[in-house]
């Protein structure tokens, strides 16, 4: 993405380059503070007189704020849904994508430099989904957005939009749930913890107090996105594009003892890869606070349980999907959230044999049933 | 188990007692090498006269020669199958159990003491589950047995199993395979590369060569039995088990910053339980030598593929068996296996929500089978 720093709202930000607000102090579910937070979004399109046409959308647990190209030369995540006469078409809406707070995208995370000039590293706060929601509810302040048309996300991404719609069902009219779940469940949790305590693991980790140092956990890191990304692909399609295959030339029986180095699977080459790719662009810290914060997940906490918390969103619309191979957020766990809310015509599924990650390489399967429920013309906002 | 060194064959060893032999120096097909290989194993019932009711059981990655209770105090893992009166009748079969090469359970491992008086640590070879096989060839000529009537074994244990009846067929009548694989997945690969890496990352492997340390790699052997921990479950089992329930009163919501430890999801716990429990009975190197060799288990590889290998198995008689809730060694593995075997009468279903593991704790479902297909008196060796 390119950054770009607004002081005034003189000129208009043009769409898919990133912005900035500061949403005040804030104190954490968990009791960590941060005083100043600042928030990184982007935004397409332009909001409409009566501020009736915004929607809000979220991403995933390593996702940023690009969520379409826009007038910036990179693609972006959901470029098969959002963009000037697409399905969620930025000439008639007003999109805002935030970072989420904890993240490494731009807004308010472990490696912000604090009051005392040092990163916050170990002292950043322990981050919930509801954190997140209660700070974007100050963002749509700020942008003038009493209620949302609609809010969307996919993975955390939709986790984040259901606490949206349970937290402020007066701020949301529709909310599109992909790939996601009421609550994080223990197999979840499970995972997730294997992938923290992988990044702890690590001695470049120092705690979590590492920017000064020579070198980063990536090896930790690595770990983490590794197991993470194996829940992320379907086990059919592993095996069908890399079974047992070397890694071109490598050999796997070519090191003698544990002290060498041997050869290769070509899947495990694949998840090097993987990881490398998330080291290079991802802070470790910010891992552990966003996995933390899924792992938080449960819209029924302190609220009576998840069916009378979505209960509570009876005037929300829902769209829900699932990936039909996906093994980390079962569609039985969209099925959770159907059952549970007023308006919402059961789990539309993404045929897709790659697994979870099927939100994003398919959503374009979704474009139909959203265009039909939520942004067909009749149903449009009239402000614009 | 009970440890008894045998030096002579005077008395005979009681049931369910560790024994050792050794099978001479070893060229892995990785080229380690090794001299004078020790190999560890239990016994139960008597061989009779002509050497024709030997059985040959096989363990899983990080289990041992203890397979049934035997004259110990100590409960065996397939305690459901083996015992006298059992399944596995050791009061008319001579059950014969190995530990295998590079386990922690006594034959020769990385712990073990090298000729220049140290642990063989990091020089430890890389072993295959061909090279296992390879040695227990060598046990079964020490021990005078030129066939066995059935090899049994579960998980690594089936893959042990199958490379046996492909290795040496003529040795192999019936050959019974549970929750295992004609050649280990990409998905499965992937698993065992993150555990690896866990165990390799932590700072008190130090390569291998953490014998003489005052610590040992535990906390990156925990993290590695917490990933395969979660693949030997289902989803639904941990999800009945746990849900998102806290750890009694612990609270996960009780850390206000990265640098807190906070209170525990009962799953964390769980698995928290289940590392510290293998911490306190396994070995590291062991765990990535095993794992390697796992790794490396296709029965085709060098033979022409899967099918050519099990074709050449032809007088085999197989019994194969899955766990229909198990998501490491899907049920359709097993297909692949009786798909390609000339004596083998489909997949037999053990019927388990809990996943993987089915094969240990719900083995008793296999008995009618085994006693039909491999163990009733009519099947059965008559030189006894």
């Amino acid at each position: 993405m390119t950054i770009r720093e607004i002081d005034s709202q003189e000129q208009p930000t043009p769409d898919g380059h990133l912005q900035f607000v500061e949403v005040g102090d804030y104190t954490f579910e968990t009791g960590g503070y941060l005083p100043n937070v600042k928030l990184a979004f982007e935004t397409w399109g332009t909001l409409n007189a009566d501020a009736s046409n915004a929607v809000l959308l979220l991403h995933a647990l390593t996702g940023d704020t690009h969520v379409a190209r826009g007038e910036s030369a990179e693609p972006g995540w959901w470029d098969q849904l959002v963009g000037p006469g697409g399905i969620v078409d930025t000439d008639h809406y007003f999109v805002v994508a935030p970072n989420m707070i904890g993240s490494c995208y731009g807004s308010t995370g472990p490696a912000s430099i604090a009051p005392d000039g040092r990163p916050w590293g170990s002292r950043f706060p322990f981050t919930t989904i509801r954190d997140s929601v209660n700070l974007e509810l100050r963002l749509a302040e700020k942008l003038g957005i009493t209620k949302f048309y609609a809010v969307l996300g996919g993975s955390m991404g939709g986790a984040r939009a259901l606490e949206w719609a349970v937290t402020a069902p007066e701020k949301v009219n529709h909310c599109v749930v992909v790939a996601a779940c009421a609550k994080s469940t223990a197999e979840q949790i499970a995972f997730a913890q294997a992938q923290t305590a992988a990044i702890r693991l690590d001695p470049q980790y120092r705690s979590g107090d590492y920017y000064d140092a020579a070198s980063s956990p990536s090896a930790g890191l690595g770990i983490a996105r590794r197991i993470a990304h194996v829940t992320y692909r379907s086990e059919m399609e592993l095996e069908a594009r890399f079974s047992r295959q070397n890694q071109h030339e490598e050999n796997p029986f070519s090191g003698e003892t544990l002290a060498h180095t041997r050869g290769r699977y070509a899947v495990e080459s694949y998840l090097d890869h993987q990881a490398n790719k998330l080291v290079d662009r991802f802070d470790a810290n910010s891992y552990v606070v966003l996995t933390e914060a899924l792992m938080s997940h449960d819209v029924g906490r302190s609220r009576g349980g998840v069916e009378a918390a979505l209960n509570s969103a009876d005037d929300v619309h829902f769209v829900v999907a699932a990936v039909n191979s996906d093994r980390l957020y079962w569609p039985a766990q969209s099925d959770e959230i159907v059952n549970h809310v007023s308006h919402g015509d059961g789990v539309f599924i993404i045929d897709s044999p790659i697994g979870h990650d099927g939100f994003l390489t398919d959503i374009h399967q979704l474009g139909p049933v959203l265009n039909e429920q939520v942004f067909s013309a009749s149903k449009a906002p009239q402000g614009n």
